[in-house]
């Protein structure tokens, strides 16, 4: 299942809402962002009142909530109910659910954004080797080995599926990253790694576009990136739910201008998102809609392959099983 | 003016508010928190029953609504209520406003919450040289110089007003930071350092507390900083509307168990806040709610005194105009 959040125009204005992709248009060739999306909501309130349950559309709201942080929070219970009301969608011919609600958009009718347009907290690891290798000319500081380092992001700067990125004026040196992300669904506070998945909602896709000489500039201040990642966040265009993806087999693929520049999975992270979890929520509280970087998959950005964007390229960032996550930079 | 948020025991559970000092209890010499408060909600709804306005709770709830991030965005307008409100309710004997809501309370009668319990983020300076100077044994590179280096927080990790801290199981080097805060209060981006000063709505005391093993070693990782900072963060015990303070004035001091270790001021801020909100705002937009730490004054901490926090000890950072913030740090 491919979860999304979108965009509806109405008379009232904009409406936010969650949805899947439906199952029929699921296809490898299909454009990004092509997809028919079920409104998870409304359809969870057709099955309800098919049930003839009373006050579907209310008692919907409350298991399959319109916003992605209060979904992924119900857990494993809401992403069920949320298979369900696929399911049903697909089978039924009815276009609207109680209340009068859509039970399906067309590309043409909505706004695909970001799944969590704004996250709780962002945290960005580099577990991966062979890119901290390269980013740090081969001399990899010892602490890389004995934790998980990283910082924190702007989660205020999350941009949407297919939305321009502005190069920020301060910088040239345009550079995207390869990345997996974590979502939180499930609180929790000084996690074992051993309960760590239970934690996990979703992975989805991650580019951590890098503003390389700003980023180089301000970390010798010693406080980690600032400007040079904070301008624009990448995430998309679906989360998936952690039962239906192999996050470490899932291969990853970064094309620009529709080249080839990187391919990988994170199978090989020196610390596992599980390590990760633990190390972490040590006497902190993980929240809903917090975000986990993997870090940059082995030569996953332009930095390790000594080549950089220019103005006008189009980055997609593609995981088999999730999607493709599309972004033009303009100088 | 001195704004908190606090939290009121009802049957149908705690309800957060916020409200301002009472005049009357304005005393230097009263212990920490223990203020009478004026519910600026109430009492503006107060204000505007007694001019006849109707629907006066409605109206009080959307000009002076009972949370700080969403009152502080109203700007310069709700500042204005609030103080009519302040006005108004140490002027009148009625005890409650329309709807029958209590326009004061006394000490024993709420709990003080961190004037933001959850900042919308946080970001944190060093912007005084003599603490970056002491702090890295007098190597300050070139860069601090250039710009106005930062990491970002964990908003997640707000603790309130005289809440004790448990310090981390991971860390044995117990330190506070004696910092000042500002809020800001008007979005915006791309802003120029002449027009920064309208984006801030006040200014409150900051205790960046610190767990100096754990910060020295991830730091190597030259990510910045995350679990050395991540676990606690103290604001509060109020804000302070920005007219109403000389930030760079304002005496600072620090105290352990009653003993003076810091005292100074912001006044030799290198990198001023004007500076720094136009540095970030690059490219980036300032939220309502966004917290931006100064740095620590010189000597303010316990790295650069050569000595360290102790379990059991109680901290308090004063900053004259604003109050005391008091946390007691048990391992």
């Amino acid at each position: 299942m491919k979860l999304a959040t979108f965009e509806v125009e109405t008379p009232v204005g904009p409406v936010e809402r969650i949805g899947a992709v439906a199952e029929a248009t699921d296809d490898e060739d299909a454009p990004a962002g092509a997809a028919t999306l079920v409104d998870l909501t409304a359809a969870y309130g057709a099955v309800l009142e098919a049930e003839g349950e009373p006050a579907p559309a209310d008692l919907a709201r409350a298991h399959v909530p319109p916003e992605m942080i209060a979904f992924l929070e119900r857990g494993d219970r809401a992403i069920e109910d949320a298979r369900e009301a696929l399911e049903y969608a697909a089978e039924t011919d009815a276009e609207r659910g109680p209340g009068g609600a859509k039970l399906r958009y067309e590309p043409d009718e909505y706004d695909l954004l970001a799944p969590l347009p704004r996250p709780n907290s962002l945290r960005d690891f580099m577990a991966i080797e062979e890119h901290v290798r390269n980013s740090m000319d081969g001399e990899i500081p010892d602490v890389w080995y004995d934790l998980p380092v990283y910082y924190k992001g702007n989660a205020d700067s999350v941009v949407a599926p297919g939305e321009t990125i502005r190069w920020p004026d301060y910088s040239s040196i345009m550079d995207y990253e390869l990345e997996i992300a974590a979502v939180i669904g499930t609180r929790g506070r000084d996690i074992d790694a051993e309960n760590a998945a239970e934690h996990i909602a979703g992975y989805t896709v991650f580019n951590d576009f890098s503003a390389r000489d700003i980023q180089g500039e301000e970390m010798e201040g010693r406080l980690g990136p600032a400007k040079g990642k904070d301008f624009a966040n990448g995430l998309g265009p679906y989360v998936v739910p952690a039962d239906d993806i192999d996050v470490l087999e899932a291969p990853m693929t970064a094309r620009v201008d529709g080249e080839v520049w990187s391919e990988g999975t994170v199978d090989e992270m020196y610390h596992s998102f599980a390590d990760i979890i633990e190390h972490v929520s040590q006497s902190e509280t993980l929240h809903p809609g917090d975000v986990i970087g993997s870090g940059t998959v082995g030569e996953g950005c332009g930095l390790e392959l000594g080549t950089f964007l220019e103005d006008g390229d189009t980055v997609e960032l593609e995981i088999e099983g999730i999607g493709t996550l599309e972004h033009t930079v303009l100088e």
